[in-house]
């Protein structure tokens, strides 16, 4: 089976590519001291994950229960979900999964949900690991650091039926700064309360085994801060035009990591000389991004949505000319919701279909 | 079970809504005298094409393969692909459709899919009844109108294996036109050459018993238009903000369709007095229109999208204050890539839920 089998509009990984991108993480965070449990809401996909762990993850990381009783059922081990699991409905299904998996992490930043699950814990005969969430300036979860979150930790501590294990921050307003020294600056302003943190709490005899951060913008970065002790990259193994645009440590795109993801798509009509439609729009490609998809080596191309289930090729001079019929790939603004529209993805060795993927977790966001 | 029960983020129908949108479309269209075919790409949901079907609808347009085959498997007659199928694999598929339900419509817009369908059709043993689709400005898919799409027709009528049925125009940039009288004046300029191109085939002798076409947007505008014979608005089902935005025939809504779709979320963290975050993100709602999700009467309340898996609530004033756990409901800016983030649909009468109706379409863009 290859390339021109497959039915459009379909998510392509480059295996090449892919495999060179687990490696580049690897050696840089072994070289670092750092651990890598990497963040699945990327990809949700088994199989990525046990190729992840395989070069050397202790884990990964789930954005959402759901996702982590797919990845639990698929064999994963080192389960964090980096989401706040709140409500009996959700509460309930943890205690399920912890009977599969009694490893599996979880994060509070509210002592009524630290309550919560010290209740239901201690009902379910089972001790949760826990880490305090630390609101490192996302404005998004967390408890402030410092004494809030010392307090937090310590109804942890005092809960038998939960395990304190660390700290957890997540600067995602730094992923996405562009250059990477303004970028230094900005995840090193925002990471400081976290490491202070740390310190507090083991200064009051609260010891901190694990203090997980980080993202793809600021691995190299956050390697280097002492206090951290993992990582939670996610996007580095398949890529997308929104971090090559933030560029690097040595230039004004990030080439850290190739760009192993792309959709596939087939022109299906060419109604004008200048103008081309494939059958790729934006239930095939993610939105949120202020900038659209990009043809593969295809100059004189550009691409604009032309609707749920159609995209224009603005033809721009003869070097991009199409056929009808053809099939072209195009590079994702942004990977991780991209990939959550598919139910598979097609991993390449060049133009053959060395394997399919079941994209297992697409949609579990609950 | 009730509305408290359902795993966030979830995607909620209103059916009393709901069925009055069926009714409100169905009365109107009776009495201007022309069918309804509605667009399931804003749903993907058998289940909603069945109930269509029953209100009066004679069929509903799909707008790719897979989608069809999804629907002709729940046994829903009168499909209608309204994506030229172009390529080997499609072609064959198309074919085996054939075989479980002759009645499927094709597009065409190129001379040489016509080739390519009429050869698959004489192979297989089958009559593909056509369309000829016809550009009527919204720079997509189409034949232009007059000559080239008379030439086309004549092309499908020549071919023994095919049946031409008639024409398709689809003008979607009229669709979302803001304000009722400057919606009309676009779409009866978009709308006049597919008209003509009736009465050019006709007067050649060429019988056209099919002209479809129109959306939401224009669908009290296009029922009053001769030489249409049938419509294939989607959203009037469930609606969305970006309709609603959009301004009716006497105000600056368009309330003539009820906001029968909703997204339930769960606040999940309560980090500052001015902020709580809901466990619904950039994979919960559609992002392709320039404004956000609303929440459904919380007033002091406004969403903004906070990552993949996250929305922030910026509480305004005092009426916005809520609580760690509590469930709230938003309205999609654009439903159709919305409905195909999930799997499910809870289709409730008030609280409680009347049933779980499978998205099977969801995703099924080949």
């Amino acid at each position: 089976v290859t390339r021109d089998d497959i039915p459009t509009p379909a998510l392509l990984l480059d295996l090449d590519r892919f495999e060179r991108n687990l490696r580049a993480v690897a050696i840089h965070l072994s070289a670092a001291g750092k651990r890598l449990r990497p963040h699945a809401k990327t990809h949700k996909c088994p199989e990525i994950a046990r190729r992840q762990i395989a070069a050397g993850a202790i884990g990964i990381v789930c954005a959402k229960l759901a996702e982590a009783e797919v990845m639990a059922a698929a064999g994963i081990p080192g389960l964090l979900i980096s989401t706040e699991v709140v409500g009996v409905e959700k509460i309930g299904r943890l205690m399920r999964l912890l009977d599969r998996d009694p490893d599996v992490l979880a994060v509070v930043d509210h002592p009524d949900n630290v309550g919560d699950l010290a209740r239901a814990a201690r009902a379910a005969g089972h001790v949760l690991g826990v880490l305090v969430d630390v609101d490192v300036g996302g404005r998004r979860t967390g408890a402030r650091p410092g004494e809030p979150a010392l307090a937090l930790a310590r109804a942890v501590v005092d809960s038998p039926s939960l395990r304190f294990r660390g700290l957890q921050g997540y600067a995602g307003q730094c992923a996405h700064v562009v250059g990477w020294a303004a970028r230094r600056e900005a995840a090193g302003k925002a990471m400081a309360p976290l490491i202070e943190t740390r310190s507090l709490l083991e200064g009051r005899g609260i010891p901190v085994e694990i203090v997980s951060g980080g993202s793809t913008g600021t691995y190299d970065i956050d390697s280097q801060l002492a206090g951290l002790t993992e990582l939670q990259c996610g996007s580095y193994c398949v890529m997308d035009l929104d971090y090559l645009r933030i560029g690097g440590r040595s230039g004004d795109r990030l080439t850290d990591f190739e760009m192993a993801l792309t959709v596939l798509a087939t022109v299906v009509s060419v109604p004008a000389p200048d103008l081309a439609i494939v059958d790729a729009g934006l239930k095939a490609f993610a939105t949120d991004r202020p900038f659209g998809p990009e043809p593969v080596e295809r100059p004189g191309l550009a691409y604009e949505f032309a609707g749920d289930e159609h995209g224009r090729l603005l033809i721009r001079d003869p070097r991009g000319v199409v056929q009808l019929g053809e099939r072209l790939e195009f590079l994702p603004p942004h990977c991780d919701p991209t990939m959550n529209l598919y139910d598979r993805l097609y991993a390449m060795r060049g133009r053959r279909v060395e394997g399919v993927w079941d994209i297992a977790a697409r949609g579990k966001s609950q």
